[in-house]
């Protein structure tokens, strides 16, 4: 298995568990009425990094597709998270645009 | 949630247990070295499966790509699923050729 | 595969459907502030309920002992939805109810 | 969450994708007759490494007892996979028995 996909395994899985935590921590949120969205994308992230992973650690043909979707995924949720101040938003921001520039670049062989 | 959905979140799921289950079945048979391209494939498809069983019930914008992507594993591994006489074989391409029209029906909507 | 395996794999897999469309819906209701349980208990009834499904697919050893924790998961789970009048909440219930007893089947034959 | 939650989840991730990748790899070797329970361990633990990690995240309850069962898993696909001298095999045997040792450590907290 080439490095690079290596790579996007583990930001894949890094997200995947900074999404979890994040849903996890807004839930205890005293302001949880501006956390539906973080919640909601968390979720659909961690579901699409979770997968990508597993299919990239299969060696996949689907490898190149699912990680344009998922870099997609992780912008979204990136871009929700990085506004708001909890530490857990702010890890969580950070581990999405991490996923999302490696996905990006395993994306980029897709014809 | 719209009856379409319903039908192809049980159809993803469906296909998920029999991908599993042939999986497993295939690798108790004796003539397991005929059999690596449908193990190969049911794994694949069982996560996508999964996946897009998971996006669905939660009303993801990526329903309609993700779809997409499922219907397509779900056709390869149908098709090499049907070449072997095993029952969990045939079941398995039944229920992938299932899941791939549903999930058809949902791709449809991206524009 | 045994039919008492087959119907536990469903209600396992109805189960983590009903699961993460009561957890998606749950984040768009007005009475957000007291569904924090719900949707926490939610999240972790799916990731049991699909890992169950999953390994009992699979013919594994484990099957009895991870059907006793997600038995637990989705009593708990079960009893806080059935609290809520949401009809997503008192579908996720039903459906966990039905996993419960059908777990406690497989469970039983622990030694 | 605390630091030993965070190293279990890393752990248990980092199995997951060795898990993966060694089943991937096996199904393309010559000696695959052999494989058959390596492929069969890999596959159920790849399962419960992927649910720890995510019930851990979620600050479970359950987290102790499936800790427990993750443990169980881990050793024995770890000690099938040290018997074959594949790199892949090996490099999963590690990744199983760091895993097994982190996740012990929180089984423990079982009464």
């Amino acid at each position: 298995m080439s490095e690079m996909n290596q790579l996007c395994i583990n930001a894949c899985l890094s997200c995947l568990a900074a999404c979890e935590r994040c849903a996890t921590a807004c839930l205890q949120e005293p302001n949880l009425e501006h956390l539906r969205d973080c919640i909601r994308l968390d979720r659909q992230c961690a579901v699409l990094c979770g997968m990508t992973a597993q299919l990239l650690a299969m060696d996949s043909d689907y490898a190149p597709q699912i990680c344009k979707l998922c870099a997609d995924a992780c912008e979204k949720c990136g871009k929700t998270c990085s506004q708001h101040d909890h530490d857990h938003c702010q890890i969580c921001a950070t581990a999405c645009f991490d996923c999302a520039e490696s996905c990006r670049g395993i994306a980029m062989r897709l014809p």
